[in-house]
């Protein structure tokens, strides 16, 4: 790490603590969002599940709750058209866990959520005016980036190589996650959907703070104390945690989740639950349809047919069929307040003496 | 890292440096683990691809060059029975590949080696009376592990996965390599083959502190200085270095690997070269057969055949066929002399004060 990187990066982003909430869809909740914000961390709230109306609702409820400065988080997939085909093949590889839950293998099922950031996400964007925009699956238009850009938004996004890490730079983001594939939930992967080649946190980190010259955010197995240190050893100018904020009180998460990153006995990465490559505990839809099925259609659609499976089995109290989005470092998560975790992590780095310590990394 | 298991170790180890060089069968030569010794640190012969006889002379290299403490490392794969039916399917497999480079793809091929640890290696090693001795693939039956302690060697073998960390320590190692997932060459894994739950680095090394009460050794990732400060954040007492040794004047391969640790677009986990899952340089026969075939014969079985389409390519200045073992984080290495690399990459450690730096990092 760079210490003036490092400092520029907090400063930057307008923040006192080097650390930044990861965005959650479906965990996060406004008020961890303002929980980290005003512990001095970057809070992010994602976009993902939410319509235009709701994302509004959400900033306001963050911003009711904190004057410090937030995330939004936005997603730059292209969106899939309707493939009747390739549902019904879904529909017919789910029909018995349909019929064994009790339900109709024919029912409709809502769609998905998980819209590309478009138009009128934009709109809500432009009338809130977040400090910082957090992409994910790359970046989205240049018109539409040019138009966050503008609100004085700071743009950052997730790169899963050092190829998508220099694609990012050279379009202006201010500053680069590397997304180790250590981390929980969506890789940002989208350049190459090749989960072969995708890089561990101790090996991308160096390589991407090496390939660009924006600041460096860590993201990827960083759960606790010793994660935060490792990262700023590797040259990071901060981190982005979010398996940690699961164990926190404001995670907005069902109870079979919480038992889930207790007792859970490891990750995999699974396109089963939306048709992109996440990582999550391993349970049964995953053992059964096999991680990384052909079947599933292509983000976000696989999600709408497994939806109602998920609901009857958390409704009686099992994960079978929900997606338990977590990192690799679960296991050495500790339950405590957003804030006090925010602070904790923080502290690893602070306590080596600040501008010493960045020195000493450097 | 507890200080104590910092100092502990290297102490039980009788080097000076907490830097070991990786056994890397086909590429370690007895210069080179004498180069690393002699500065301190600990460098290991790989016994793999070594017949006693050879294995003997290997050793007494070494020991002509150092008297300071040397690792060997033992295979401890249980020897896959001849199985003609799964060697035809595989020379069926790579019979084009025999007619496109003019061999006949019915040619006798020599077996491969890679015998693994036996009475007649355990004569060698009582013979010679390493200190260290370092297992891969779990370890020797009891018999032959109690003679391999009686020499007075200090035991250490790789764990993949926390149950492996925790199943080791119950035999009584006196370390536990925290084999990451980011490291090149064959995993280590031996309770489990799913690759889908190995762990990054940055998440398997502070799961496997936590988890045994022995020193923990980290592999996978660790290049360069970063590296090794992040990996003593992380809690390691220690770093084992594979990829960046293949940088050294000392490593015994062919212009086509040096080529490829300098041109070559990123790694993969493959089982096409011996039939064990191993991480290398992507090249033509990954790419064609497919990282993970099913027709590959078991360990060490499937190497055969492979042989003779290596040594025609090679010849011929190519590496198509060649296994190009590499670790993720082989862009950040440095071209220099083996025991400069030991010294600069324990200078990492020592540059922040010692025992001082240990207690910041605990």
């Amino acid at each position: 790490m760079d210490k003036a990187d490092a400092k520029a990066l907090v400063t930057l982003l307008g923040i006192e603590l080097p650390v930044i909430q990861a965005p959650m869809a479906g965990a996060t909740t406004p008020a961890m969002v303002a929980a980290v914000s005003n512990a001095g961390g970057l809070g992010s709230l994602p976009s993902g599940l939410y319509s235009p109306d709701q994302f509004a609702a959400a900033i306001e409820q963050v911003r009711a709750a904190t004057c410090r400065p937030i995330a939004v988080n936005l997603l730059c997939h292209r969106a899939s058209p309707d493939d009747p085909v390739r549902q019904q093949a879904w529909r017919q590889r789910l029909a018995a866990y349909y019929v064994e839950a009790g339900l109709d293998p024919a029912m409709p099922v809502p769609s998905g959520g998980r819209a590309p950031f478009d138009e009128a996400l934009c709109e809500v964007v432009e009338h809130y005016r977040p400090e910082v925009a957090s992409f994910h699956f790359g970046l989205p238009d240049p018109a539409l980036l040019e138009r966050v850009r503008r609100v004085g938004a700071k743009l950052i996004s997730s790169a899963t190589t050092v190829a998508e890490a220099r694609w990012l730079e050279a379009r202006g983001v201010d500053a680069v996650i590397a997304m180790g594939a250590e981390a929980g939930g969506h890789r940002g992967n989208f350049l190459s959907d090749d989960m072969n080649m995708q890089l561990g946190t101790f090996a991308l980190v160096p390589q991407i703070v090496d390939a660009v010259s924006v600041p460096v955010i860590a993201a990827g197995g960083i759960s606790d104390q010793r994660g935060v240190r490792a990262a700023f050893a590797l040259g990071a100018s901060a981190v982005q945690v979010g398996t940690a904020y699961l164990f926190t009180p404001e995670a907005g998460i069902a109870p079979v989740y919480r038992q889930a990153l207790t007792e859970g006995k490891g990750t995999a990465l699974t396109n089963v639950f939306t048709g992109r490559p996440a990582r999550g505990i391993v349970n049964r839809l995953m053992s059964e349809l096999g991680l990384m099925s052909d079947l599933a259609p292509p983000y976000p659609t696989a999600a709408s047919l497994v939806g109602p499976l998920r609901a009857a089995a958390e409704a009686a109290g099992r994960g079978d069929y929900s997606p338990l989005w977590a990192g690799q470092a679960f296991p050495l998560a500790k339950p405590m307040p957003a804030a006090a975790l925010t602070r904790w992590l923080a502290a690893a780095i602070a306590e080596e003496g600040g501008e010493d310590a960045a020195d000493r990394a450097s």
